[in-house]
C-alpha cells in the first residue's frame, strides 16, 4: 500500500520556517534553467515524490498547487534534493511549456537587473 | 559617487519575508549547476549588484556574509535577476571551489531523495 504521508526520515531532517514551508527551486533537468521558486510543506513534498508531479503549497490560496493543473504547463519529475541544512528542496523536472504563469519560459527571464 | 543603498525603484518591486528577507538562488552560470540557496536583505542585494560578490544576510549569525571572505570560496557575480512576484532573487555566478560548506561542489549534491 502507498504510504500515504511523508517517509519519517524525509520529515526529520526537513527544517521548515514558521508556516511549515520549504522553499522548492525547480530546474529544468537537461538544460540547466532555474524555472521558479515555489514552497512545499510535508504534504507537497511527498505528493511530488511519490506521484511524479511537481506540487507545491500555495501561499496565497492556501491549497495545494499540481504545477500545470490548470495552465497545462506540468512539471514531470526527474529528481528530488534535500541541501546540506535540509531546509531548502531542489526539484529537476521536466517542464512542458512555460513555467512562468506570465508566458515567459523561467520566472527570472523578464527583469534582469543592473 | 556610489550609491549607498538599494535603487529605489529595484526596493520598489522587492516582496520580503515578515525579517525582511528574500531567498537567493546562486547558480554556476556556464554550467547551469544550481549551487545553493541563501538569503538577502536590501543592503545585501545592493551590495551584490555594486561590488560584483554575491553577498548574503546571515539568519544564523544576524550578520552580513560575503561569500568566501572566510573559505576563500568566492562566488563572482555575473548577472542578477528579480522573478516575475519580486520575491526571489536568482544570481548567476562564477563559483570559485565549492559552494557547499561540506566540500560539496553544491548544496544539493549529497541529499537525493527517493
Amino acid at each position: 500500500m502507498e504510504r500515504m504521508s511523508l517517509d519519517p526520515e524525509i520529515a526529520a531532517r526537513l527544517k521548515r520556517n514558521p508556516e511549515g514551508l520549504v522553499p522548492a527551486i525547480a530546474q529544468q533537468y537537461d538544460t540547466g534553467e532555474v524555472l521558479m521558486l515555489a514552497w512545499m510543506n510535508d504534504e507537497a513534498l511527498h505528493r511530488t515524490l511519490t506521484t511524479g508531479r511537481a506540487t507545491y503549497w500555495s501561499r496565497s490560496r492556501q491549497e495545494f498547487w499540481v504545477k500545470g493543473d490548470t495552465s497545462g504547463h506540468v512539471q514531470h519529475v526527474k529528481s528530488v534534493a534535500l541541501d546540506c541544512d535540509g531546509d531548502t528542496v531542489l526539484v529537476r523536472v521536466d517542464q512542458v511549456g512555460a513555467a512562468c504563469h506570465t508566458g515567459e519560459r523561467t520566472c527570472f527571464d523578464a527583469d534582469v537587473l543592473g
